[in-house]
Order: C-alpha cells, then sequence, then structure tokens
C-alpha cells in the first residue's frame, strides 16, 4: 500500500490548480494534512481582497489530501465554508485539514484557513465519499 | 443609484480572478446573474477533472454580482457546495444565481452550476450579509 | 415494489416523532412530498418563537419521505437549514420537499418550509446516501 | 451585565422545547455549553432510530445558549449538520458547543454530539447573528 507522502506525490504532480496557486506542503500524515500559499495579485476580487474562491480551493486540496491519505481514492460529496476575516495581498495562507470523521462509506473533516498572524480567516467542512478504488 | 449593470462593470473590472478564469457575462438583474466559463487544462485537480475551487469560484461570483445588484454592498458570510457531477478540461460551465431570501441584514442565493449538455454538476448556495455601504 | 404511498404509510406508521409533532401528509410522489404541522405552545424556545428544531424536524421528515419514496432506503448524510423568519405559536407550517439530483450512491433535495401566509420562513438542503436495501 | 448562568436560567425557563427534550445542563461558559439528553421512545423516526429533528435540536439548544451567554441576543442565521453514527433508544447524548470565531456581527459555533460510549454521533456547526439587543 502507498504511504501518505506517496499519494500526495502523485496527486500534486498531477494537480495543475494546486501547482497555479503555488500550494506548498507542509505536512501529511494519515488523514491529517497542512498546505501552505501565498495570495498574489491575480488571486483579487471586485473589492479587491482575496476572491472566496482562492480560500475554499487551498482548503478542498487539503481536504483531498488529507482524505486521499489511507490509501483508497476518496471524492468530495458536499463542502462548505465560512469566511470570517479578510484576506490581502501578501497575505500567506495555511490550510489544516484535521479527520473528524472516518466511516465505512463517508469521512468528514474540518480545515481551518489560517494568516500569517495566526488569525483564522475561513473555517471548512468536507464530507466525501469512500470509494473502493486504491491508490 | 446604480444600476446592476454599472455595479457589475465596476466590480468585474477589479476582479482579477474572475478575470483570470475567463469569466463571461450572460445575465445580470437585480438579484440574479448568469456566468459562464470554460475549463482549461491549468483548472484541473490531481484526478485531471475540475478543482473543485473551480466550480465554487465560479458560483462564488455569480453569488457576489446576484447579490451587489441591489445597489448596497454584501458580503459573504457562509457558502455551501455540493459537486454532483465530473467536470472535464474543454467543458464549458454557466453559473446561475437566484434569489431565494432578501432580508434586512442577510440575503440567501442559490446558484446552479450546468455543463454544455444542461447536466448539473454542482448546486451552491450562499448567506450574504447587507452591509450599510452603497455602490 | 411498493409505491411512495405505500412506503409512506410504513414510515409514518413508525415514526413516533413526527407524530408527536403532528404531522400531515399534504402530498407524496416519486421524490417529492409535502408536509404540514401546526406549531404549539411545547415547541416553543427561550425567545418565544419556535424552536429552529421544530421547522428542521419537519423538514428532515419531508426528506426523508421524499427521498425513501424511490423504492430503496435512504439515510441523510448532511443537512442545512437557513432560519429566515420568526415561526410563531399557532402558525401552520408546511414543508414542500423537492429532489435536485438523484445519482448512484447519493441524493439532494431541497426543503422550502412556509407559514400559513405563503412566507418563507427556513431553507433546507439535504443529501442522502442511497443504500442497496428495498423496501 | 447578566452572567451566563442568569442568562442560561431565563432561557431554559421559557425553552418549552427544551424542557419536552428532558436536557439537562452540565456546564455552561462563556461562548460555550455542554448539555445532556436521553432518548425516549417519543423520539424515534421511521426506521425506530432517533429522528434527525432530535440531534438537531440538542445541538441547537447548545448553540443558542452558548452564543448568548456573552451577554447580548445572538440570532441563528445558517446551521449544519451531520448525522454519522445512529442513535437508539435509551442512548444518553451531550452536546458540547465550541466558540469557533465571534467578530463584531457574526459568530460561528461548532457542536460536537456524542453518545454514552463517548462516540461522535453529530456534528453541528451555527452560525448566528449577534443583535445589539442585551439580556
Amino acid at each position: 500500500m502507498k504511504t501518505p507522502e506517496e499519494i500526495l506525490k502523485i496527486m500534486m504532480n498531477e494537480d495543475s490548480f494546486s501547482q497555479w496557486m503555488g500550494i506548498e506542503i507542509q505536512a501529511i500524515e494519515l488523514g491529517s494534512c497542512t498546505l501552505k500559499a501565498e495570495i498574489n495579485s491575480t488571486m483579487l476580487n471586485g473589492f479587491r481582497i482575496a476572491h472566496g474562491g482562492i480560500s475554499y480551493s487551498l482548503a478542498d486540496s487539503a481536504l483531498a489530501f488529507a482524505s486521499n491519505s489511507r490509501g483508497v481514492q476518496c471524492v468530495s460529496i458536499e463542502t462548505s465554508i465560512s469566511h470570517v476575516k479578510k484576506v490581502s495581498e501578501g497575505d500567506c495562507l495555511s490550510a489544516e485539514a484535521t479527520e473528524i470523521h472516518r466511516g465505512k462509506t463517508t469521512g468528514i473533516y474540518n480545515v481551518l484557513v489560517k494568516n500569517q498572524h495566526n488569525q483564522i480567516v475561513a473555517l471548512f467542512k468536507g464530507t466525501v465519499w469512500i470509494t473502493e478504488t486504491k491508490w
């Protein structure tokens, strides 16, 4: 069976959008993952703060890497995010995915997105469907 | 007071990320908005399908434009999305935001994301906070 | 195969809590269901308006009946509700569940909860897991 | 200003539905709250397990008590719950509400619902609107 690191490497190599976002891996373990990315000017919205889709995408990548780390492929069923603090150009975000529940068919993960001052900027929750396909 | 078209133009001009995604405006009215975008290879994830953040971002932009169309600035409080069908490179997505509730302080919008075959690929719901700042 | 009416009858007969709430069936069809219930004084919360759990329970029953109507047992994975208008003692609520998506393993339903003045009081969304157990 | 205990007492005294559920207070502090309730036969659904509305209602009461504990009235904007384990008659549930974010206008709380074996049965997240009305 592949290790969390091996699976992550395969996924990240193919993941063009995570690469475009400049995502760096901080940590990967069975059921958890921490990512990092810096906000550049292309990532801003009509209010000139980070587009909500950027924090979401960072958290969604963390969800994917954390949930797939156990050796079987997982796909997202339902995700939600609350944006609680503005994110500006130059901010450096981290996203830490934690496994809250791992059943037979579904898994639930919380992802906490923080800025460089360790302030929470977004709270993400994701439910994944655990397939029978091994990595 | 500015019209929905005027507000949208101001927002879209500043919205670097929506521009990067190649978002086109299909329709804008008081409380509703329809956007379109094509999936390119940079938008793919580790499974070589569209990253969940892409459908989310398209829907989130539709939410922003629809909720701000009434002349006062609105910011997202909580959003959720269910990805129900895979999105592939070359697919052309539309996102239609509809106002379900507009109270004094909060508004709720559904966004339906479909592909070029008119199949639903994602269901998005967003709650916004209605500020007192006029456009 | 059992009809939606037959399945509903079996479920409702066993459903002590829906009975306690005084839930009445207004309509049942493949993938949809409309229920009704009146708010009594036992259903109120610390603000002397209907407890959020009452609208939720009514909507959740509608989700259960609508999703199980297709002849296989379905269980809730994730549900969300936005309470947008106060509900008072004596109000008569209706909950209409509509099927938005029915895939192989999951289904998604919207439930609109309205009062006797046809005003929306809550918006509910539910995702169910479609089991392989037939009714 | 009233203490968390005083506010809780006022709320609980009026809260007929929480009383009907037999809710007991385990702990109350600024921004957090733990409740307990036992599942009886009236709380069951069509599968003869606890109705989803029961776990929801317990968690929603915990959200209300935790968010109101800071001396100003708070009302629920959006809540979501994932039911991850069946709850049976005779089970004793606890619901622990924790404050994740407290801004100027909104607060976010996680509520973990566990059974008597300390197993998670439901994960609840609630966003409240912080009004300007003092207790």
